[in-house]
């Protein structure tokens, strides 16, 4: 079996047989890259060879077992023992386990002065009290230690540069080791990113087992809105009729009942989207400047609030797919069936509600509107699109158009509740119905909108976004005119 | 209080603390990166400072009152009176306003050959005559002046990599300081653009004032078609019978009407979208040469086209949800309960029409049929699939199956008219169907279509389109095969 | 007629008329970058021309009819005869066809040692034996060819930077002459991507005439399946009741059939997503090890799963418009209508079902959350967002998200089944109903899935996944944790 066929991909064997050519060429013609050591004989090493290969370096892997492990690499790369591998290179990167770290405490005197690379990764968060750079840093302190590379998979090493994320995060005390591997990871086709001083290393090793860590505070206040609006609906609309009158309406469950929980959390959740802006600029008002820290409650709300949104806009789809699919239920076609035999019954020929008819016509137009509006704000959410636009045109759609929609949909609502929120007869166990709950909220953002839409609460906020409060007007002279640091500038959606 | 939180916010704080750490590595270890002034101690002016810093640069700041201003800069950097810092390096960013570049004339013979970058914005579109950039090197003829980073807000400016946008457009009369800055724009993490001389200053100044500048025709378009749309409906179907007989259909508004409105508008724009292009062939043909400029508004067109079809789409999408709710509103259920009493007393015991099923059913699955292509087109417009796309893929998407779509939505709009076009009683107030005149459009184009596609001159077109016309036979041997320079290049969506 | 104004593109008209002044600055200050010639005058030429002027080399043409060519280029560019163009640079571009190669012949002796840039496409795949670079270098032995630019076209040539596609493929036998013509592309604003040696020209040069290559089995499979589909509902529903009643039901074919094709047809494609998943976990159950390849028609499955899943997607969504547009229908409202007339004739108070209610409301709400998760699915094949997600999310979403999918839509299709499956009217010509076919395949997967995840199977998987296998055992210690070269890698969706 050929050696590189056991890494299971096609394009890059075909390519591979090649290098050694072009690497004859480069000795003739150039300076030649420099040579990198691997330590490791594992998938993350094969693939990190095949690419540096590719890119030109001259590769030198260093095994315990040197024989049995070149049958998996090229021919052009030199399998060898650790200590020699060590000693052909100045960049190494270390291809093994936390856990094997003490086992190159042999030849610690031949690694003094060499940049480690640290790729690895752990199986959970925060698995070790230090990162695993850290902890080899201080295992060999004589060595500069660089963290990188760990969030791009074997896979993705070998393929390459179609895959969509090619970031790579690196971090190291020495500046001049941190460069040249920054250099090194634009020459191997990834975009490099600099994190700093290896204190980051625990973050980054953190960074591929994050497991949507943005989302879990929105999605459990999503999970939590929808058992309470759901228990209040299933109590209100299906337990009491059944203690009053005996009526067995469980068939609502699957449609009626969710279909009622659905816009409930979703209007709450834009509500929450502006209401953490306005608490926001409340905090402002209050301390007169926007240079005080926000308490860390509200810091994670606003920088939640795009994942609030898009929730919000996801539920409410589902509501307009289930309010869709009501007219095609069974149920509806009895109802309407036994209506027609009532109708004709009763000899009422015509019977034509006008006020209703308005009511519904209106209501459901709203919806579409805000449905429409919201869908904007999700579409430029997308990143590449969201990157195509000046701060500007964000902010009109995050922050213009979503007012809007928060307006339309609350007139939405409100056409739904019509005069049931009067009426005495809604009040089951005193529990008002549904759409009552719900709107609290929005209409609480609203009004606190007009509040700070005033003028002369908006001048006031608008000198502190400026900078211009009581901290900082002797230097406002030297201030750039676009200051963007104000809780507007976290996206919306 | 400490002097980096003022800044707001917490990840970049831990790392600046690192910095001093990693820069005393840095200048036992290799060569350090040159030293950078700011001048100015706004927000922008940190956020750049932290930038810096973290990528390995010295910075030193420049200020009126060092003393206050060095509080809330990390203390690695160096606040330091305006000609103390100019001395100290020969990259200066010049974070201040406009207004006071005048205040750095005391120090001008210090300024002579150094690089100025102009970070400023303007509050307004064409606020001053010339750029900022243009002024400035006006005010200081011996120094260098780079525009550049101004389209990075403060907040990207000290977060990051992680954001998406991260292009900064460059332009500076010297080729040299230009490329230097670019390079510091590259190790900065951001992705540079090259906008040549200084002047494209004013072109990048204005790059984040734009509001949707690429929208503003196409927008128009729409809500110009939009009111006519609907007052034409409103007249014909709600005054006409109004006038006539007295009935008030005026419940029709808030659903029927906008319903009828959104079609209307939808086809015409796409229809738009394809006479641009047949428009553009059409010149070529009538020069009979590529290499001749179009007029203006044709241009203009071209380039909108995108819009457009995304215009339509998003009419198309509104529409269809309109059409979905039809059937839940209260006045549907009231009419056909009043036909179910009808039928019984008329004791009709099938009132099936076959013909009216027939072209029901056809319409809708034409209708649906459509959008669905639509929204392939849609979701290729998408930037990140755009870019995944080569250019006959994207050609047969935008080209070809926007045509199909234009005609399976013009079938579903003659099956929806059927025969009605050619009844007298359509011809109410003498105005035709709503349907009629969205389809002149159209129908117009399709058979645009149909000409271009005849062999004679299809055969002509795609001469002149390679390039192959009387102006330029001659010299044809020495053309690349790939030219991609014809308007159908341009995106449609 | 202004020279530049014959390219047809205003914002590079402006720019190109400052260069000169740039350039002269350049000489001044620094050191100047290499010129670079150019042989041919097409539209790619013209466009190459502008995007190196911008980036301040020097740009020299070489033609064979300079004076007449000169007219169409910038005032600042030298246009000659080819000799003396090749004379003046050690970089060539050849902006001419492959046919022309051999007119460069006669100065063979002038191009030895040179850097030839092929920037040539072909107007089919595979149009000739070898790719158009590797014929080049032939001809020119002593050249060093490199391939690239080609994806690029004139229109992005010239109009540059903001365009999304911005990625060029270069290779080259040489090296050093790759990495040159790689920081070239990048100045140029490109995305270079290094593909090794010459040999991949041949796959650079058909990359911009693939035409959808990844989606053409997928494609072919949806096809198939759509027609058995529709021809089995067609014979079934259609013919059997004409042939044994003489009952027409002709009008049912837009709708009807269609919406009975696409759910089998959508479930079927998402169930084969997963099976190719579970067949390649047999594959390595079977061999005991992850290191031996896939047969080839496993991994072109494994590697169109992403395809399968969007077109599984699409065609729910079609499916569901095309169910929520039943109730529209005319045909439906004349069915309701004359069920009244039955009922009120019958004299039959209430219709009420309740088993056919229950049935009717559990698989619409099943339907929907279905095509609830679909929809997360296909939002993350984004490629922008696929990007921002690490590798355990991006799993979370397209593995578990997705079982859960196939397993809700399943109980959807069973859900619409009910008890018909076990009825003899059911089976005309002995034909089982549609569905009955459709869910094969998913309850097979599905019960794959439940063998998989016993104990004992799972953790044999995991062993060998992890590379634990007989092959390996011995070398296990130097293998970094992170090893995702599973089938499970691959994108779903």
């Amino acid at each position: 079996m050929d050696s590189i066929s056991l890494l299971g991909s096609s394009p890059a064997c075909t390519k591979v047989c090649f290098l050694p050519n072009g690497l004859k060429n480069s000795s003739k013609e150039g300076p030649s890259k420099p040579t990198v050591a691997i330590i490791g004989t594992g998938d993350f090493s094969k693939s990190l060879t095949i690419r540096l290969l590719r890119s030109g370096f001259h590769v030198v892997v260093g095994s315990r077992h040197p024989k049995r492990a070149a049958e998996s690499f090229p021919h052009v790369v030199d399998v060898t023992h650790h200590e020699d591998a060590v000693g052909k290179a100045d960049i190494m990167f270390l291809a093994i386990r936390r856990e094997h770290y003490s086992s190159l405490w042999d030849i610690k005197h031949l690694l003094a002065g060499k940049i480690l690379v640290d790729v690895s990764n752990n199986r959970r968060v925060n698995q070790y009290p230090e990162s695993n750079a850290e902890y080899l840093a201080s295992l060999f302190p004589d060595s500069i230690v660089v963290k990188g590379f760990n969030v791009i998979s074997s896979w993705a090493m070998q393929s390459g540069p179609r895959d969509s994320s090619r970031q790579v995060y690196i971090c190291s005390n020495s500046v001049d080791a941190r460069r040249q591997i920054i250099e090194m990871a634009r020459q191997l086709n990834f975009i490099p990113v600099d994190m700093g001083a290896l204190s980051s290393a625990k973050e980054i090793e953190n960074m591929p087992l994050h497991l949507f860590t943005a989302w879990k505070g929105p999605v459990l206040t999503t999970v939590a809105l929808s058992i309470f609006f759901f228990a209040y609906s299933f109590v209100r609309d299906i337990i009491h009729p059944y203690m009053k009158t005996r009526q067995s309406f469980f068939y609502k469950v699957p449609m009626e009942i969710v279909n009622r929980t659905l816009p409930g959390v979703a209007i709450v959740l834009l509500a929450l989207v502006y209401l953490a802006g306005q608490l926001a600029a409340a905090y402002q008002l209050v301390y007169g400047t926007k240079y005080r820290r926000f308490p860390p409650w509200l810091e994670g709300w606003l920088e939640s609030r795009k994942q609030l949104g898009l929730l919000s806009f996801f539920f409410g789809c589902v509501h307009v797919l289930y309010s869709l699919c009501l007219p095609m239920r069974r149920s509806e076609r009895y109802l309407v069936l036994n209506m027609a035999y009532q109708q004709v019954h009763a000899n009422i020929e015509n019977s034509w509600n006008e006020e209703e008819v308005w009511r519904v016509e209106m209501y459901i137009s709203f919806g579409i509107m805000g449905l429409g509006l919201l869908s904007l704000l999700a579409v430029t959410s997308i990143p590449s699109i969201n990157s195509a636009l000046n701060w500007r045109e964000f902010s009109f759609i995050q922050s213009t158009l979503g007012y809007i929609a928060l307006l339309i949909t609350t007139f939405h609502a409100l056409l739904f509740g019509w005069q049931r929120a009067f009426q005495e007869e809604s009040y089951r166990f005193y529990m008002p119905p549904n759409f009552v709950l719900a709107l609290v909220l929005p209409v609480t953002v609203i009004i606190g909108k007009i509040v700070l839409l005033l003028p002369c609460v908006s001048r006031k906020l608008k000198r502190i976004r400026r900078g211009l409060d009581s901290y900082q007007t002797r230097a406002n002279h030297e201030r750039p005119s676009a200051v963007h640091l104000s809780p507007e500038r976290v996206t919306i959606m």
